[in-house]
């Protein structure tokens, strides 16, 4: 077993992503947000690379029938129904819902992430489900950091080295890529204060710069799902 | 002032070069060997993209006035007269001689970073005195990490976070991206320790496996060199 990390979506060009287990991460908000909407109750998630494909989608499926949901430079996008905070997908909103979800970065990468042989989505939220199903499939695993605009993100990282970490636990004999070791050697250094990690990178500046403080507090909350996000025939839905 | 690290090449696609001081790293090797080079007294070093185009341009200059060198997959390129061990370019092989370099990864990065308004050439073996360079100029700084094959590599990282760091102490009150900050944190972890760091990684392992520990031991060498090579014209020369 190997456990590789991809730090900037870009490295994704260079890869063969065929028989990998793969999770994509997008702490700051995309994952932790489809994490939030399966809990509350949503039917199934698809991602949309761009808004047009997600409008257009809307009115192929019927308006009345979905949700439209994401953010283009933070906030929500003009007409849609819901941006991209995780406190926003609460039961009463999404419970039964299909979501037309379109985020700057981490949507989009799960899109270029559809040749893996399993795809799953983590944050931190979830983070100990997520390494144990990876875990389980015994293959490669591939943890992908979404970042911000094609740049790392520090918040990815950390995510993948708690990740990474957990797995290797379980399977010291697995063999882990440069950017692996170093996830894992960042997640012990800064992971003990998430939160304060989080309010020092560029992203969560930006966030909280917005007004989205508390989506950086829900965010950096460890383990309090144990649902895995997979994606399967075009949809995002509980593994 | 701003400090930023490129972790993999990938990302300079998503940066504007115009207005930064960069310096290009490829501890193993091609930019350590660079150092070594104008230390033993090339004229100046021609980097190459491709191998065609380090032929074609000896044929122009003249195949006697010019001396091949690079690597592919790690050795000497057929026909080249050297390969990129900085240990085979010494006074008697290199003195007053023009080199023309092509190798897989550092002089094709250093090709893409022509726009920068200053670029120069860093690795171990003359951090302190790159770091001094690059600190003079009171611009956003940019410390591109060459990797391998377009995948990160922990050298370079190790790297980058000593330049960073060593800028960030005379700057304190310059601004780290969240790349300058996680090579910072990677160094002050595992810089005590470089030939051992070396020798765990993926470009290292596969140096070994080739042959080429002494180069591992040779680059893992901190501040041997006062040569900062910038690029001019062209040509990297002594700045």
């Amino acid at each position: 077993m190997q456990i590789d990390v991809i730090l900037t979506p870009s490295e994704l060009s260079d890869i063969n992503l065929s028989g990998r287990w793969v999770a994509v991460i997008d702490v700051l908000r995309a994952t932790t947000t489809m994490v939030a909407a399966l809990d509350a109750g949503c039917r199934d998630i698809i991602p949309c690379p761009s808004v047009e494909e997600a409008t257009r989608l809307a009115e192929t499926l019927g308006r009345e029938n979905v949700t439209l949901c994401g953010e283009r430079e933070g906030n929500k996008i003009n007409g849609f129904d819901l941006g991209n905070s995780p406190l926003e997908f609460t039961e009463p909103v999404v419970k039964n819902k299909t979501l037309l979800m379109s985020t700057t970065n981490g949507t989009s990468v799960i899109s270029r992430a559809k040749p893996a042989t399993v795809l799953s989505i983590a944050g931190f939220s979830n983070a100990g489900a997520v390494a144990e199903f990876l875990a389980s499939g015994g293959s490669d695993i591939l943890l992908i950091c979404s970042g911000k605009l094609g740049r790392f993100s520090l918040e990815d990282m950390l995510c993948a080295g708690l990740l990474a970490g957990l797995v290797w636990e379980g399977n010291p004999e697995a063999i882990l890529s440069d950017g692996a070791r170093m996830a894992v050697s960042l997640y012990k250094k800064e992971g003990k204060s998430l939160l304060k990690a989080f309010k020092q990178s560029q992203h969560g500046e930006y966030l909280i710069s917005l007004g989205y403080l508390e989506d950086l507090k829900y965010a950096s909350q460890l383990d309090i799902s144990k649902t895995v996000p997979v994606f399967k025939d075009g949809r995002i839905v509980k593994s």
